[in-house]
């Protein structure tokens, strides 16, 4: 079993300017901190999430044995992000359904459920959120910034809002924005929710419903694309929940029972994720996906945006992960290297797709390790 | 313009026992036919069509300039399949919504529409219906069977199923089977439509209503599978539909509204979509597609299913499909070989994906071609 976390909650009074134009105000942050904050305040670590995550990122809560945080195997006490060393803030982002002000809040100014009506939320608004949470902790700069997938993006934007308050930035699995595909996947699964009749146009809470059907798609799609090719054939391949005894092939020849093992976990997944998780969350969350793409305000130079970062990078990818490939990492590596900054990158050889910078992978957090022991710790 | 193109129908009395176990009787077959039936009745190539396609294979219909069949580039006069040397037939599948009999149509037993008791159907029983299409147009024998994709699965299935009734199967952007990928994939547009409240269990049509919502979505996810994630970013990589003039970004900051022309090109395409394809075919054609799989009945060995092929092979792929990708082909190309069949194989190094084998690649058209001109014709 793992250390005990305890989220905490600090609530901002005055108002956050966000990038579309709009600002939001007494909203309330949740996170939880790990480890010891030393004297100088030097050695803290923020951990940025991604889409379906939040400020719990390791240890377990109080009589919840099974509640690992999400990054529980990467952080900890001799841990590759060790908190006998490292002073770690996990931080929910605004807009999320797991503890920070979100959808389901009420909008201060109308007294009502904030609902479609929740301001949109860039990844650079989230670092500011974020800033202002490390200022009322009295954190001028962090030893580093570190995220996988979105959580990677919000790492990488770090360097470019706040190069001087970082020494690190560890961006894992990530891209610098989302490619024709990747906003193809999000709109499909955005398109299923809002279409989904029990939306009502993102003012479902006043219906006391919840459009679980347009949830389970959009969490079936994204499933998909988390996993390899490889591990998906060798997890599920082309195997039958239960065969049918008297039919030749096993087939039970039906369009809408489940038929295949791969079928079945996808149900699964779709149902679960449908019980908790905020459609409107959702899509704000996957428009913050979209949105991101720091080059866009240099003519689309990667290398031009990247000229502000400051500190020194750990960029991490997976051979098999097919929704932030490899390539994408490389753009990032190139941009930095065409402005000298000092970047250490790795590339993994692991057959679990885009997932894989969650599981636990020798070669992956052993790289993670020595980055910290070596560069950040140092 | 091409030529005229007319379709055909004609009705079976008598069941055709299917794979199932259910029978179907008193259905109809849509087929045209073009070029001439020769003396020997010898030069018939029959072309299997794939999900979104029909017996319309050629041609174009009498006062509508457009209306020209699926693989009008590779069928015709002069073209690949010579028409002034070979007699084409392409034929309609049973449970299509284009023509031949399906779930829209009256079940002879009850006098009610099909819906979802429209039995399942397999690509095995689809090849059993042509064969008796061919039975009464008295062809024993065919020069080749062609079809990409779900038609290339039918083409294979021919060299199994009537080896001695056919001299070539032309086999492109096909596979042996779905891979679990594959199948997530038709779970998740079946899921769409299946939970689309106006699916009504698949008896929609006595609600004159439509499940267009499951629909579009399904279409959707189709069209980012059909398409390569270069030619993706070539056509639509991050353009907006329309940038904001007094925005920093352009972007407008919206959850719903169509920002990027791919999401754009993707409504587009499930909007056309669902004005016209049938729920419950799709359901039927996806399941087609999940069941096929030769190697079943011969413990998985793909070698020793295509042990009964007697014909000569052409298999094409493509370099750049991740839906059936050239490995799948190859996996056949591996099988055939191993019984010391006759087999050309071309890998086409295309951009486009999936959808390159209804494209217009000189390579590709030249080698289908050669092939027919030196080994079919021969």
């Amino acid at each position: 079993m793992s250390f005990l976390a305890t989220p905490q909650f600090l609530t901002f009074d005055a108002p956050l300017a966000l990038q579309s134009g709009a600002s939001i105000r007494d909203y309330t942050l949740a996170y939880e901190t790990y480890g010891t904050l030393n004297a100088d305040r030097s050695n803290a670590v923020l951990i940025c999430h991604a889409l379906n995550a939040s400020h719990h990122v390791a240890g377990v809560y109080e009589g919840q044995p099974k509640s690992e945080g999400w990054w529980d195997n990467m952080i900890g006490p001799g841990k590759s992000v060790d908190t006998n060393r490292f002073f770690v803030i996990g931080i929910n982002n605004l807009g999320s359904c797991f503890g920070s002000t979100g959808p389901m809040h009420t909008h201060p100014d109308t007294g009502r459920v904030y609902g479609a009506d929740f301001p949109v939320i860039t990844v650079e608004d989230w670092v500011n959120a974020q800033a202002r949470l490390l200022d009322a902790l009295g954190i001028q700069q962090l030893a580093a910034v570190m995220g996988g997938s979105l959580g990677g993006m919000q790492a990488l934007s770090w360097t470019l809002q706040y190069p001087e308050r970082m020494r690190h930035a560890v961006v894992v699995a990530s891209a610098p924005n989302l490619n024709a595909e990747n906003i193809a996947f999000n709109e499909v699964a955005r398109r299923a929710i809002v279409t989904d009749p029990d939306f009502h146009g993102g003012h479902f809470y006043e219906h006391n419903v919840v459009p679980k059907r347009g949830l389970r798609i959009a969490r079936m799609i994204g499933h998909i694309t988390y996993l390899s090719d490889d591990v998906m054939n060798e997890k599920f391949g082309r195997e039958l929940r239960e065969a049918v005894v008297d039919s030749a092939t096993g087939y039970r020849y039906s369009t809408q029972d489940v038929e295949f093992q791969i079928e079945s976990y996808l149900r699964y997944q779709g149902d679960k994720f449908s019980e908790y998780f905020d459609a409107n969350t959702y899509l704000l969350i996957t428009r913050a996906l979209d949105y991101f793409d720091p080059a866009r305000a240099f003519g689309g130079s990667l290398s031009a945006a990247l000229a502000q970062a400051r500190c020194r990078f750990l960029l991490v990818s997976f051979s098999t992960d097919w929704r932030f490939s490899p390539q994408r990492s490389r753009e990032i590596v190139k941009g930095l290297l065409d402005n000298r900054r000092d970047v250490s990158y790795a590339e993994i050889d692991a057959p679990h797709g885009h997932d894989a910078f969650l599981l636990d992978d020798p070669r992956y957090l052993n790289v993670v390790r020595a980055y910290f022991e070596r560069e950040v710790a140092a």
